[in-house]
């Protein structure tokens, strides 16, 4: 916690951290105790302590796993192991699995080889943001929640920036709310939190999670961006964060982007029914369409 | 070029480079034929490369030269010796010497050497921009050109955007039109080319310029930026130029950064007459009232 000028033993660390993801809950109007909440879970450090730490707030929530079908089932086989594992420890950790190749036939992979010119990764997030939708829709959750940390933001605000995508630049938020019945609130209570952090919270509880990245993230544009914030960070403490944060104040005290977010029409998909800006077909329909 | 996949022979680069020059020129509405220019030139490839091409097109072009005393003289005494040599070789190259210490009083690092916080970089830009104006102003040049290259200018949009400096990011552009009866137009006519270009042009035309960088630029925070910029470039080539490109179409279509160009009023020192937002002294005046 170099960017607070803290120095806490491993005890009071976790104190801090659970302390400061409940005001950030608050702060930002993420859900109140009231409010059910899913969880996505991936296996990882961020997400399983995200799922840890709600628990312990004592927040109404419940988990989801969506097996993706990586590398043979033998990454995604991994993940969901630490999960259950995650789940048999803890009293009240219920979670739910989407299972994507029992569910539409086709694990991710076997989706993509047969998609030309689309990237497994880009693939990946359009399938896990229509099941986690449909999920929290369906289960009448108020929100979904994901582990995102303050590094994952930094990262997908640079590259939005490197390209002046203003409708993605609109939206990114720590908080999107809900503008259609069948779109659910999405939050990230970790978006304050650095990597370091996150990942000091999960070794500290002893949450055994999947060390490993994705084998498909390899290379990733993502992590390419996140090396380059990580050499910003090094000469300049706290740039990864002023650069998130200044960004969410500018754009909320001068409108930025705003013309780019009115643009945004959204229409039903005449298949599963969930709110699209595409005439017809959602793009997660059209994707099994095609194939 | 690789961006632009050419192989070119030194004869035709530099055609290229001229015939491109001229295009920008016309394209973004610098300026005429019948307009005088004052090009600021500082000894370096990009400003005399500019003199040189300025000249070549027949545009109605003068040069300034402003000595800051840069490392006793030793610095700015080389530099001035290169607009010299480059004038002494060239028909109809007439430049003129601003010496800073001679008409204020003292050298830029003496003033800087004063002023405990602040940057030496950051007062010379100051005291740069202050002497070009009233230089253009007095000598009724329509504009200021500048020999900014691309790089130069992704990495100022890089540093304003890492920072959400939405007044800069309103008003950094390749044309800054007159706003005032005392402020002049600033024109770059090299903002398109990347600095590897700018350097053929330079080498190629046999100019003898000043290689080394300004000794208090050494580890300054544009050179940082530029070699994050580099990173990305050799990453995704001609990434930085998609960078700078797509932010300026995304400001003029979306209007982004309107409501931080709109706040700017315009006063006018009441010692020196140019413009300025701060009430009383502008910066510059300020700087000599203070030590």
């Amino acid at each position: 916690m170099r960017q607070h000028r803290l120095s806490l033993c491993g005890e009071h660390f976790l104190e801090w951290f659970i302390a400061r993801t409940e005001r950030f809950i608050e702060k930002y109007g993420m859900f109140g105790p009231e409010d059910r909440v899913l969880v996505a879970v991936s296996g990882g450090k961020d997400s399983l302590a995200l799922w840890d730490v709600l628990l312990r707030l004592g927040y109404d929530v419940r988990a989801l796993y969506i097996n993706l079908g990586i590398n043979g089932q033998r990454y995604s086989g991994e993940s969901k192991a630490r999960v259950e594992r995650f789940a048999v420890e803890r009293e009240g950790a219920d979670f739910q699995v989407v299972d994507v190749r029992q569910a539409y036939g086709k694990s991710v992979p076997e989706l993509a080889s047969e998609k030309w010119g689309r990237k497994v990764c880009s693939l990946c997030g359009l399938v896990k943001r229509h099941i986690m939708n449909r999920m929290a829709c369906e289960g009448g959750f108020a929100a979904v929640a994901t582990g995102h940390n303050l590094d994952d933001e930094a990262a997908v605000l640079f590259q939005n920036v490197i390209h002046w995508q203003t409708g993605y630049l609109a939206r990114q938020a720590p908080v999107l709310p809900s503008t259609h019945p069948r779109l659910a609130r999405k939050v990230k209570p970790f978006f304050r939190f650095y990597e370091r952090d996150t990942a000091a919270y999960a070794l500290l509880r002893g949450i055994d999670y999947i060390y490993d990245e994705c084998p498909y993230a390899e290379g990733a544009t993502t992590i390419f961006y996140k090396e380059l914030l990580n050499q910003l960070e090094a000469r300049s403490r706290g740039a990864k964060q002023q650069f998130y944060l200044s960004f969410l104040q500018a754009r909320q005290e001068e409108g930025l982007f705003s013309r780019a977010m009115e643009e945004l029409e959204l229409g039903e998909c005449v298949r599963c029914g969930q709110p699209t800006t595409a005439p017809g077909l959602c793009a997660f329909c059209r994707l099994w369409e095609m194939s």
